[in-house]
């Protein structure tokens, strides 16, 4: 039986092993693709230490931020031809037929399949040679991008741009709550769009990155002067942290029906008082996870047009422990990425 | 000096007085009006019992909910005439240059004059024989109408009208938390709108009402069976309680990218789990107003067509005392309406 090789964890947080996986039969509606990169993001950390439980099946292969070429095609796929290059994210099939797939977001599908990572469930991940996944989820990308800067856009830039792009419009002043890896996607997309920007952060770390990156201000969040100059400044509030500070805040910072967008994995309630400006300036507050093929297709030819480069950091694949440890310490700058 | 007679309270809380009020200078742009009726909206209540601080300023003359006739226009006015049938809300008057109320959604405007009640802070309301706003904020209403059904619309309806309008749309599902007096307003709207309706309520009393009123379902909301079985069922859902059991089976109530809108009085924080359904189901929550004149205008287009009856009961002005009193016990059945 043919195999590939991929990088497992035996079990719940140990060292990865590199694994002989079986190629599987290749469904109708299914490609084979060869791993060229793949990032590393959180989730694949949280799946292979076991901490979403039933998600994990070990051998736990993660990676889910891959680009790869097309090497073969299932007998129904029509949409992509071998030789091509196509990135994968969070979502590897949708079940094609519900109200949401019908228009081309399916990570909203509502079918048996769901939304669960790539990698989860015993899916196979692309911390591999091979990926294999329903065509329509293997996005074509352009060659003429390297493709560790493609890589990370297909989760974490993605959870970034799609907000962007539902709830802020030309001219609009986007504040950025957080400057990590989505973050910093998030303000390189918005610098290109064309928005105002205000990046918040609870230091001053940061500011001559953001200053470099083009944000138009830096805002201390923890300082209540600063906020206070900024009051109903944002059209719109991208909040990336996993950390709930004062939310009042930075919904004082929100104009007259301004919009805030949530992406990050708060373990806690978001309190929103609203009776008060929540209700007297008609806000919006929503939550919001990846994107469609439509959409990922979209944020690849802008950053492609734009000659975005998100941070990243490249490793080869042999490193790929020493760089879970990173991420685990939280020492790493930038997206990592893993290259064969 | 010409005067008017009003119902004013001398102090906060105290038994109102008819008090002689002089008729002001008519602005370039205001109208004055004959009251016919004026409805009685809690926030008439919070004004006269000085709940909220330096709004009211007595003797205060509360109402915020009238029909009346255009019997005198100013200069400047151009879109109203002497003798036409207009209803009056919330507002009273607004900018009429910022980015909002050029939009007709004078409720956003960010101007000099906010959006306070057209009673509060000295101005005088419509429990009383005459009413001066700004001509924009006299709305044309029908005469076939009878017109104790729109006074309430003005502010109670056109607070639920909106959110329909904006939220919902064709073949939705949309649930409506609260029975009360806008819940009401809401469930006739959501029906003549051709939605698809579920009342949630925290007792049984009100089925029967709901029921007649044309609701599809009608849900115990603090009975976890029956919360159960309206799992992902809301495309929409309208909560207007001024209490706030747990948010937590309403929001399992709305389906993948459903919505939900606040416009009660609730003075807790609302306490939002982003990181769980409302991120992996792109959720959306909002706090929602009254309504610019141009929804409003529609609203009441929308009634007469259809020929929606909102619960009133309708009592002579000289009872107000009286009305108040049962408001503030709560007794009332539907919107009470005063008519000279």
């Amino acid at each position: 039986m043919a195999t590939y090789k991929a990088y497992a964890a035996p079990s719940a947080g140990a060292t990865l092993e590199l694994i002989d996986v079986p190629v599987p039969e290749l469904a109708p509606d299914h490609v084979e693709i060869d791993v060229i990169v793949c990032g590393i993001c959180h989730s694949d950390l949280s799946l292979i230490d076991g901490e979403w439980g039933p998600f994990s099946q070990y051998p736990q292969v993660s990676g889910h931020e891959v680009v790869g070429k097309v090497v073969k095609c299932g007998s129904a796929v029509t949409d992509l031809k071998e030789g091509m290059r196509v990135g994968v994210g969070w979502q590897r099939q949708s079940c094609m037929s519900c109200n949401f797939c019908l228009v081309d977001e399916g990570e909203c599908c509502v079918g048996a399949c769901g939304c669960v990572p790539t990698c989860a469930g015993g899916g196979k991940g692309g911390f591999a040679e091979k990926l294999f996944v329903q065509s329509k989820y293997a996005i074509p990308v352009p060659e003429t991008v390297d493709p560790e800067f493609i890589g990370p856009l297909m989760c974490g830039g993605i959870t970034a741009y799609k907000p962007l792009t539902t709830y802020a419009k030309t001219g609009d002043t986007v504040g950025i709550v957080g400057l990590g890896g989505i973050g910093a996607m998030a303000l390189a997309f918005a610098k290109e769009m064309g928005l105002n920007t205000i990046v918040f952060s609870t230091s001053a770390r940061k500011e001559a990155m953001a200053k470099e990156m083009g944000a138009g201000k830096y805002v201390i969040s923890t300082d209540e002067e600063q906020m206070k100059a900024v009051e109903s400044s944002c059209d719109m509030i991208l909040y990336t942290p996993n950390v709930l500070p004062d939310i009042n805040p930075f919904i004082g910072a929100l104009k007259m029906k301004g919009k805030m967008a949530f992406i990050g994995a708060i373990t806690t309630p978001v309190p929103i008082g609203m009776f008060g400006p929540p209700i007297m300036k008609d806000l919006l507050f929503a939550g919001s996870h990846i994107g469609g093929p439509k959409k990922i297709k979209e944020m690849v030819d802008f950053v492609a047009e734009k000659k975005i480069k998100v941070p990243v950091e490249v490793y080869d694949f042999k490193e790929l422990d020493a760089c879970l440890a990173k991420m685990r310490s939280g020492t790493q700058n930038g997206r990592m990425v893993m290259k064969w």
